[in-house]
């Protein structure tokens, strides 16, 4: 399991390579219902690439040994890794090769191809898509990059938290959305070592509650079927690590609806003209739908972890 | 003409009901060129209602006496303005009718609706969407607030660059986006009585040369045609205190056209997952086609003044 020191060593290598996102305070909304009270939004959707995916991927670029990375780097991704990673062999000077499920939404393939990505789409969930990134790396020698079963990627994605809290001192809460648990466990990792009484809680879809079913059963299980039509939500199986963090760290994890999410996203835009994809959403969802038990004096940090056009549609 | 007292009175009166809209720095580009040097952009897109109108809007209802109210609020706009005053109205309780020319953006007539405001699509340009405004405040009795042509409403928009110094204490120059001229005047006027040495410098589209005409005559004209497509910068016409205004405190306009812009607003979404209008990529669009005279050590402002999906076509 990653610790505080590994997130802190993150912060330093990667800061020179990702944005300070800016925070907005909730307010002046023509329907603020479920956001009543102290509600700041943390807009890391203006991270590069779109997403929090940026600075996991540049703690492991920076890892890497020079000598690896001739062949290129390969992932699987609902969207937002891949675009973190065609990012990344960008700033590194190397090809990247993206397989993503076919769900991906347009406006991110066109992404991927402004960062000159080589992508491939291969089955309906990330899973599918992950056999294919790992037999092209196999069959390569191109670097493969997990988006989650990796403590360099999930060190990375921990500065988020460290970000956070600096931000916003006065934190009481901080809602996070779960695909495959890499930012929540290193969020909140980096948030309980400096900030213990802060809560840290996870939204997963009702379509894909992948660490959720885990605290259920009190073990690292595999979903059955993976229904929710957010691909960067849907995931079958996290990993054991992860799974042990959250135990220790996460306060809580709540499911919403994708029609939930879809509505939180139409919300953003309409209220903040922030263009979010739908895990963006998750953390409004989350707070709308009334799923997160709050006294009226928290102070709730909503991270907006992703960028896409899900609120115009 | 208006004061920087009249602004200061401004600022005091709307700041409850409008936001603090956050800067981010511009770094971690894939494609920068234009853009070297420091360049923070501040997102007003994210304003209340998706541009800097809820300024002067809030500042013209502020000041109106209650039984002005009754009859609601009706305007001519090229969609930001109107989403200003559908949501100003909303707050006082009132109803609105919004004049706006045929090319509106979809996704602001679709905000208005919204908003719950009343629309009526009218002519091609500006103009002749607000003589219709006119007619039916003449006939209803609904309070008629002009875009731009009404101190008032320029004091309300002068709050921007007040608050544009207070993030950025080091800033040289700073370029704003003209439509009728409402935004510069009041902007002008704020910067140079708190700081004169710094630059501001007006983008108007070299198909609607507005103010650029004015100056270039050194009298106040009205352009034959406007043939820029881009709605929230056409205006035949601007009036003399905002001719005079400009003349005393705008460094320079410069021109850019309909596809720089256009070029500009895709860049702000692939860049930063911005979802600015044309107007609002205004001043990005100036910067990459070098419109922008800038020493090395210049730190300047991008003012991203209105939230779209320009972008994204």
């Amino acid at each position: 399991m990653i610790t505080s020191d590994n997130i802190l060593s993150a912060q330093e290598r990667i800061a020179p390579f990702i944005r300070r996102t800016p925070v907005l305070s909730a307010m002046q909304m023509r329907d603020g219902s479920g956001l009543e009270g102290r509600v700041t939004l943390k807009l890391e959707l203006l991270q590069a690439a779109g997403s929090f995916k940026a600075r996991g991927a540049m703690n492991r670029l920076k890892t890497l040994p020079p000598e690896r990375l001739g062949h290129g780097l390969v992932t699987a991704s609902g969207g937002n890794h891949g675009l973190a990673i065609a990012r990344t062999a960008h700033v590194a000077g190397v090809a990247a090769k993206i397989f993503l499920p076919s769900n991906v939404a347009p406006d991110k393939v066109a992404k991927l191809k402004g960062w000159n990505a080589s992508i491939e789409l291969v089955g309906s969930v990330w899973d599918e898509a992950n056999e294919a990134a790992l037999a092209f790396s196999a069959e390569t020698g191109a670097t493969y990059v997990h988006p989650f079963s990796d403590p360099i990627v999930v060190a990375g994605q921990g500065t988020l938290g460290l970000e956070i809290l600096d931000d916003m001192p006065d934190v009481d809460t901080i809602l996070v959305a779960i695909g495959g648990g890499g930012l929540i466990a290193g969020l909140s990792t980096a948030v309980k070592a400096r900030r213990p009484h802060v809560r840290v809680i996870g939204i997963e879809p009702v379509g894909s509650p992948t660490l959720r079913a885990c605290l259920d059963a009190k073990r690292l299980v595999t979903l059955d079927t993976v229904s929710t039509r957010v691909p960067t939500m849907a995931c079958r199986r996290t990993d054991e690590a992860i799974l042990q963090t959250v135990i220790r760290h996460v306060d809580d994890i709540v499911l919403v609806t994708d029609d939930e999410m879809q509505a939180a996203a139409r919300w953003l835009w309409f209220e903040f003209g922030i263009a979010a994809d739908l895990s963006g959403a998750a953390s409004i969802a989350a707070l709308r739908a009334e799923k997160v038990p709050r006294s009226a004096n928290d102070h709730v940090c909503a991270l907006i972890c992703g960028a896409g056009t899900d609120g115009m549609a």
